[in-house]
This record gives C-alpha cells, sequence and structure tokens, in this order.
C-alpha cells in the first residue's frame, strides 16, 4: 500500500472552501501525499450515492488511504472511523454511517476498524459542523505519514460497524424484479441497487423487453449493450462502465422521466 | 516559510479554463511548486466575500506563497501587490482592492510591500483581462522559486495599501448590534463581519433569543451552538466553524429567508 | 518534453467521478506524473469550443502529454489517437473528431500520428462509454512513463486525421465580415474563427463602427481594446486574452443578447 496516496470523495460541492481547507490541512501534516479528488458533487447528505460511487470508483485508484465524507449526522454521536480492509490493505476514513460499507466488502470485508471520534490528531478546538477540516482530514493525514491506524484511535470490532441502509431486492425470476435506485449520474442514468449474482437471479437477459415501474409510471425499455442501439428518447436497461444495471435514456434523462432519485424502488417485468 | 506551496482563490469558477491555465503558468515557471486550490467559487467580484473566505482558510495551510484574485478593476489604475507578512512571513499576492487586508491584518500586519504591477516577472503580452495568467500566476511562482518580493516590483508603504472597506459594526451593548454580513455560503448560512471583541462588547450570550432585522423582514432567532438544537425551519445564530458570529435556518437558506447577501446590514436586538 | 506533465481536458463537468477516476487510473500506471486540470466544463459533446479552448490554452502551458476528451462518437468507430507534433514534441491524445486538429495546427503540424483505438494499454474489458478511463487515460499515463507512441498503437497517415469541421469565414474586404462562433465563455463572450490574416484581410479596424448581424438581430457595436471603454450594456467587438476577434457586452452577455452558441454564423459590417 502506498501510504502517501489519499483520494478524496465528498459532498462538499465546487462552490465553497471546504475541499480547499481539507487539502490545506493534509498538506501540512503530510506535506509529502499526493492528494486525488474522486469526486465532491455526491448530492448534499445522500449517503448511498456517495457509497455507491466510491465503491465503483476505488478499484481504479492504487491502494493507499481513502477518506470519504457524506455525513448528514455531523456533530451527533456516529462515530468516525478507520478500517483496514482484508484485500489489498487498504485505508478507508469516514463517517460510520455506511458510507464505506460497500467498499469495504468490495475489498473482502474489515481486518480492522478504529473509531477515531476523539483521535489525539484532530485540529483543536473541533467544530461542530466541519469535522472534515478537524477530524477526517488530520487522521487521512497521519496515516498518509505512516502512523498505524491504532495509533489514532480506539480499536472497534468489525461487527459493531453500521451497514449501508438497504432494502434487498426482491426477486421472482423470470417474473419480477424490484431494486432501490443506487444513484443517478449528472446525465440521469439511474443505477440499480443489484449484484451480479441478483442480476443472474433475476432472469433478465440482454434483448429482452421489460415494464419498467417507478413513481406511478409505466415505461417499456429494452436491455440493450449502448444507448445508440436505441432512437433518441427511447428508455433502455444496459450495464454501465462500473457494470451495473441502469436505466438511460437516449439522449436524455431517465430520472427525470421516472421521476426517480437515489434511493426509490424501481419494478421490472418482462414484456 | 516553505516557497514551493502555492495556494489559490479566485471568483474564476469551474466552467472556463481560467483557473487551468493559471495552474500550467505556474508550473511552467516552477515546476517543483506544488498548488492546492483553495477556492475558485467566490461570487463573481465580490472582493469581500474573497477576503473573509481566504482570511479564514489560511490559518489552515502552511506558510507559503498565497495567491487571491477577486479583480473587478483589472484593467483598471489599481495596483497589483506582494505582501509579506510580520507573523510566519507569508506571501500574499493579489490586487490591491481590500482583499488581501484582513489576511494581512490576522498574520500582524505587513513586513513587506511590493507593487508588482509592471513586474518583470510579467508574461508579455499582458492582456487587458487576464491578469490572473499574465501578471498574478506568474509573480506568484517566481516566488516560490525562492525570488525575493523585492526583485519583483518596486516598494510599496504598507500605509499605501488599500483598505477592505467595511462598515463598521454599530455596537450598543446589550441593546442593539448592526454589522454586515461578511460572506454567504452555498447553504446560505451568512457570516457578519464582528471581531471576537466586538461579539463580547455586544453583550450576546449563548441561549439568548434575538430579534433579527434585515432587508424588512423582523425574525426570531436563539443563540446557540449547533443546528441541531432547533427545529428544522428555524433561524439561529451561532459560531460557524471558523469562529464568525452567523445566522442559519436549520435545513434551509438563512440567506433566502431573510433576502441578504454579503454587504448587508443586520440588526440584532435581544428579544 | 517534460514527459511526466499531463494536462486534463474534458467535457466531464464536475458533479460527477469521471474526471477523478481519469487522475486515478493515470496515478496508478504512471505515480510520478504530475497532472493539470486545464478545464472540465466544455460544454457537453462541444467539439468545436473544444478545441478552441485547448489551442488557446496550450501555449501557456510546458510541452508534455496533453490529453483532451469531448467525443459525443464514444463507442461508434471514431478512432482514438496519439499526434506527436512538429513544433515542441508534444503528445495529444484524444478522439479523431478533430477536437485537435487547431492544436496540432498551432504547433506545425503532425511529425507523428498514431491510432490507439486498441491499444494494448487499454484497461480491459474496455466500456461502451467511459473510454476516458479505459482507453485515454491510460494511453496518455503509458506517454507519461516515457513509452513511444508507436509501442501503443498503428502508425496513421497525418492526412488520415479528422479535420474539424469549420465553415470558412466569407470575407468581402472593408464591407462584410461572415465567421462561426468559436466559443461563448461563461460570462457570454463569443470568440470569432477568424485568424489573425484573416482579421488583417477584413479591413476591420480598432476604433471603426460595425453592424453586428445574428440570430435575426441587427446592433450596432465598436471594435475597442477594452471593454471599460463602453458604457455598461454596450456591445463592443475585442480582442480577446488569447487574440481572437470576440464579442461582448459590457457588464452582461453578448451571447444571450444576439442568440449566438458555438457554431452558430455572425455577420459584420462597417456601419
Amino acid at each position: 500500500v502506498d501510504r502517501s496516496l489519499v483520494t478524496l470523495l465528498t459532498d462538499y460541492g465546487g462552490d465553497d472552501e471546504f475541499v480547499g481547507v481539507c487539502h490545506a490541512v493534509i498538506e501540512r501534516i503530510a506535506p509529502e501525499a499526493r492528494v486525488i479528488d474522486l469526486s465532491h458533487g455526491i448530492p448534499r447528505h445522500d449517503v448511498r450515492q456517495g457509497a455507491a460511487v466510491l465503491a465503483n470508483a476505488l478499484p481504479y485508484a492504487s491502494p493507499g488511504v481513502h477518506l470519504a465524507i457524506v455525513d448528514p449526522g455531523v456533530g451527533s454521536t456516529r462515530k468516525a472511523i478507520v478500517v483496514r480492509t482484508v484485500e489489498e490493505e487498504r485505508l478507508l476514513v469516514g463517517p460510520d454511517n455506511g458510507l464505506l460499507a460497500p467498499s469495504i466488502e468490495r475489498f473482502g470485508g474489515a481486518a480492522e476498524a478504529v473509531d477515531v471520534s476523539l483521535s489525539p490528531a484532530r485540529l483543536e478546538p473541533v467544530s461542530a459542523t466541519f469535522h472534515g477540516r478537524d477530524v477526517f482530514a488530520p487522521v487521512a493525514a497521519h496515516l498518509a505519514l505512516g502512523e498505524a491506524p491504532s495509533e489514532l484511535g480506539e480499536p472497534l470490532e468489525a461487527g459493531e460497524l453500521a451497514p449501508l441502509e438497504r432494502t434487498p431486492p426482491g426477486i421472482d425470476p423470470g417474473r419480477r424484479v424490484e431494486a432501490s435506485v443506487a444513484y443517478v449520474d449528472r446525465f440521469g442514468n439511474a443505477a440499480l441497487e443489484l449484484s451480479a449474482d441478483e442480476l443472474v437471479d433475476s432472469g433478465l437477459k440482454l434483448g429482452h423487453r421489460v415494464w419498467v415501474e417507478a413513481g406511478g409510471v409505466t415505461l417499456d425499455a429494452v436491455y440493450l449493450l449502448t444507448f445508440a442501439d436505441v432512437p433518441a428518447g427511447a428508455l433502455l436497461l444496459y450495464l454501465d462502465s462500473y457494470g451495473n444495471l441502469a436505466l438511460a435514456v437516449n439522449r436524455a434523462s431517465a430520472a427525470e422521466r421516472l421521476g426517480i432519485n437515489s434511493g426509490d424502488r424501481v419494478v421490472l417485468r418482462p414484456a
């Protein structure tokens, strides 16, 4: 693991100085760290979408220190955590609200977990609202310096970590698949929370026509490889570039057409 | 001072290539410089907000070269300046329009000031509109190379520097505080221009109920530690993460509710 | 040429993780590369504007590896290319759709061109929609490692490269100039596709009054050096900071006033 690599993913957006101040804090503690911004455009407080985007992006990044902040509970009693993954020994840092859970799972589970809520690395005084600056960035920077997670907080059992709230898909093979929207990108493409195995179980196959029910609307779609295979304006199911089953409208927004957002349920039935 | 650290703060936004070209110019002159973007989301031409955000952010950054550009007078006769601060020897670079003033003050005043409007470091021909590229970035890059400010322009008296236009707060202790809005963040939280000392003078105390008058509206608020202590939609006074007295509405926008922007006056009276 | 410098320009925007994942991919292959983001705010699929902004920005950057992605044809048969320029030996990487053409021309033409559509550097499996991650970023990273373009794909004749579709200006010296809009910046300033030579041919001179015809509207303007020389709201012609003839409205948007966008035609006649 190259500890000097720190990746950042937040819902801080690009208008304020929040991201810049986190960069400055990391640089001040660990001037040799190289910081890569994965995304700061997660919709505010959308833990589910942040979790999905993080798990999609991390496999493309070198193993390192991976800080993620989507934290509607800042200032409450939720823990701040560091998790070392079984595979690749990645160090994930963030709030204990499920944001890190799919990434932990993707890398084989938690080999070690530490509660850094009261870490000696924190910047004092710790503000009530900006834990990115006062807790998370300093902890990530100390990890980048090579300090062990155990030096930065109190040990936690992996079983104590908060899961990502997720309504499991309902699958009636060949008849009906009900799944939640994992995330919506800026083109309005909507990825579903459906693992590769669940997709196989569902019996959905390339080329099939499908009824899509969401938000009171029912539309027909085809399950295809690429946008280019349907006319402009047509709805399709496809595997997005991360391998997730997703809904799209060629040259328009599926999220708008169906009135859906991350967390909403979608029902698919063979037509 | 680590001269190879350059921080950037501008009102250039994220849509155009202005920020990227400044990075490229700095890299070309000083390839070893490490550049941190503090913020490029300052509202266009809002010198007051830029000045407040810069002074808030800099204490979290290592001392280095700190370039700030919010420059409604580009192309006019306003000077371009470099200021070395008394404390920490930070090198501030920007237009002489008050943008740097609160940061200079925060670091003990100006130990040295230089007019770099006609600096030999400029890129020729100097455009009328893009001094970030042609004047400020090259000057910052030459400072990052270790050149002395005095090599890059003509000496100035600290007394000649433009102050930030600021209407001082009106304080009638225990009865009435009138102050300007320093900045509004993307959540609509509005920080007031009120120093820690002035806040003490005002007699405002945690837990007090306060009438807030702004833009023809009068609303009641409580002065509290965190958002979580009021119901959604309620107005509160609190100390923001930089220690500034600020107005917020829990889960909504105080700036919208009160119709205020940076520079507007707000009156507080005990209820 | 400093191969370890990689510049990026895309239409990926700031809301999604596309840019961050490209950074991660480059870092994973070439950890020593320094990456500068020139712009990610090119309007989606606007090849013409991307081409103009790239050609404007590159002369300010050190020669290196220059990756540009505005790629409406992703997933189709358009090639992915690397071009080495005659002057400065810059390595341009992107889709073969004209995006790179003005930059190639600015640096003396193509000394070498390579088709990297099926490059051994690609990440497998190559997705249908995210060639930035799977093709372009890996190829750029391998160039940053010092590999030769010829190791990364199949040779192409310079003459086979797609030109940028461009309707040449129509010039009737002293009477009429008709030119396309090259790009519109976020202030609504609109640069015209008119080379320095064509501008001389046109007979337009500083201080002249000009009728501007676009989108069914005819307005009068003056050809001046700076915005400050006209009243707020007045239309002017000026040379923008890259030396392109451009239309602007002092303190407002010329693009909105005239209803124009990149690609639209504008007619200028002496008044």
